[in-house]
């Protein structure tokens, strides 16, 4: 394609002295002759001297380069949709697969792509254009908004809702039963049925093998827009908040709630009936038991604010130096007194 | 249904100037008028004031309280039971869907209900009662209990062995090889037959995604009335004691085995071949490379006693303090060394 | 089986005064008589006076014992080939069953099993001796290699690549979209095709429930002999040098690169964009934000050094104590401040 047709199409503008051909897209340590790249973190741009690629998207106030480059003010929206120009993931069959078991009652919207034995239960509802994928289960009663897409092997429990645009990545589990037991005198536990639903709001993702609970009472929700990794558990009665990004192996126990545009690097934990402000940021491995401001960058287990986790981690690395420290101030005390006697 | 009705179904004491009628159970900031409520955590007494529930499930020693109450020695308990006379879950179709794959010389008790999609291999025994829900798994040799609940995606492999009213979320994975490896001189590695078995006792629940290993020999054995959440991981070999409750994403290397009544928060390590004794406790995102002492409460990476923990994590946080308090002292001390001579 | 049997087929040297019937293989402290057990690790000869089989496997460099021993360079090797003279899983059923729906244009070599509900996508290719359990299912375009072993429940995603003797236990997903969004101006998250493949070289294996992420640009690499435990998450672009060895519930972030032979403990986690050098070793539940040497063992999070770690963490647990100690010599300095004028 053109790199010319390729500006046209992502709303790039063109600064190069040639139209050219590009093959491909690549990052950019990986690009050869033929290839767009592009740089988005200013990190990488000291790389663009080296790039072997034949283009390169740029933000618009970046210095002259010496390839032809397609400028922008969001290069990394202008390389996702770059992307889609080269390349689209094999389409879901159309219709609805033979093998496909439907329950009674089921409505479904125009245009279904039900693949090969999935199961969908009593009185769920399918929206427009629903993708499910061979081997997703739709347990009774729930309801697929328009344009989602479920992968292999989803699960989407009992009376779950799922808003537009939703994706499913494969094996994630939906509206599972919490996690709630009733302590008995014998020292066993009473199993609480668990009557929640799931709510998963527009344009949410959900990673592969996530899983997700419901509650014995109330919803568990994650908002518009939010974004889960894999392997992510979301406990009963939780609440993720709009736009709220969580990486992969995240922990949320139950009811705890999530403002808006949260972020949460891999592995880190928050326990129950926490309350976390919008635009909080807890980083990799870090954990709370408490709830976090809005605004807030929080680090360590437990963590604490990140500026003084930062100085504390640092200072954790140099402890035996430190005991040796206050060992030999311990001796030179006790010479001092022992010389002013 | 009327609040004395539901008094009489779940063994409570009404405490009420007149009968009421209750449409729905629900959480204590969540119900409105028409919604009976409990408190059986104490630390949300003070709610009870601002509530706007019908009516309230309270322990029998509290004292009087506005509203209508059924009182009982175990409030959580009742809830539980209120909640199934509002709430049940779909039930199971009852028989063997036409599409289930039933492998010869399996053994079936009365009334199953086994899904769509469900494979049985052969010579399996499932008891009376069992459910598998469409697309459950079981391998060859397997044998599961009177009332066992399998759900979607379930895999049962080879040769386990499931108690009475054992309960699998989606997803899980019961029987996956252990991790074993023989190491050879080239560096490579030779996989280890995984030959032994996993056991899961009566009332066991097991949480959705959650694996739990078979051994190269001897069985993995999850012992009567655990409790295990989602995306948990149990290693070869490895044994967890009677009602014994792990949280989420909880991980135990191999042959590590768990006393009765241990509990172990969320993301929780235990390495491999300890021995846990019973009613001990890891925190949260904490693990241990020790033996654990019967009734120990055990925290951090590596876990040490709770109570040494909480005063050192709050030490950590104040360590650059302490860094400069040291380097003061040294300076003073300096000093004083000086002016001594 | 005769002893001497067992030491021809596992190339060992019996020393023994007399031939005996083996019946079982079994754990050096579960082992009986008619058993055979082992000792790889030299932290168990002690237990040698004590077990209660009637043989053992021993390095050939160990002393006399008191029973049957068969001797050999590599005792554990020889356990795991004796292991397969007394057990062989289940085998699966040959051929393709009759409910398994292969796509058009599928290549399928000699010998395959396919199981009941396995789907086949458009385009895959299958190598010789191929066994897909029951419910797998392998999206479009996908290869799969010679004497590959694919467990019930298992995804293989479009496009991606199985090398040869590749196994993958129940309910893993290789090749899931990477978590890769471009943000936009409010807020919000533009999703980004991903368009990279997953590559499992020869001989890996790949726990239950593990997930491997497919990248934007490039491929997601495990190479050859590397072994992945249960609920590992690999990020889109990482790539596993050979013979790696990652643990249960291990975390890899995008685009970062093991070596080979690297060892992680379990619940160890990796930051994206890094370098991890051949022979390194991160213990349980460490993470790392920074490159790794070749050869470094480090631990904490974040990790340092762990001989430097040992340390630090021994004077953490006695922070308290350090904050007393600090307290005293600050009193005793102010008075031999006050007492020196």
């Amino acid at each position: 394609m053109r790199l010319s047709d390729i500006a046209a199409k992502i709303d790039c503008r063109m600064v190069a002295d040639s139209d050219i051909e590009i093959e491909r897209i690549a990052g950019i340590d990986e690009a050869g002759p033929g290839d767009l790249t592009f740089v988005s973190n200013r990190r990488y741009v000291g790389r663009i001297k080296t790039t072997r690629a034949s283009a390169i998207i740029l933000a618009e106030d970046l210095a002259e380069v010496p390839i032809p480059s397609l400028r922008t003010s969001n290069p990394y929206l202008a390389f996702a949709r770059a992307l889609e120009l080269f390349y689209q993931p094999p389409a879901p069959t159309p219709g609805i697969h033979r093998t496909a078991v439907i329950s009674e009652g089921v409505e479904i919207g125009p245009n279904p792509c039900i693949g090969a034995f999935a199961v969908v239960g009593a009185r769920c509802t399918l929206g427009r254009n629903v993708v499910l994928y061979p081997h997703a289960v739709v347990y009774p009663g729930a309801i697929i908004g328009d344009d989602c897409i479920i992968h292999s092997h989803v699960v989407v429990r009992e009376h779950c809702r799922l808003g537009a645009r939703v994706i499913i990545q494969n094996g994630a589990v939906i509206g599972s039963d919490g996690f709630g037991f009733a302590p008995l005198e014998n020292g066993s536990y009473y199993k609480i049925c668990q009557t929640g639903r799931v709510l998963l709001e527009d344009d949410v993702e959900i990673g592969a093998n996530t899983t997700i609970d419901r509650a014995a009472v109330g919803d568990t929700i994650i908002r518009r827009g939010a974004k889960l990794d894999n392997l992510v558990q979301i406990g009963h009665g939780s609440q993720v908040g709009e736009d709220s990004v969580l990486a992969a192996q995240v922990g949320l126990a139950g009811s705890t709630k999530l403002g808006k545009n949260v972020r949460a690097g891999g592995q880190a934990g928050f326990a129950g009936h926490l309350e976390v402000g919008d635009n909080a940021v807890i980083t990799a491995q870090s954990a709370t038991s408490h709830d976090v401001a809005p605004g807030a960058i929080i680090s360590g287990s437990p963590a604490i604010d990140n500026s003084v986790w930062l100085r504390a981690i640092t200072a954790f690395a140099r402890l035996p130096a430190l005991v040796r420290r206050i060992r030999d101030l311990e001796k030179q005390v006790e010479q001092l007194r022992k010389s002013g006697t």
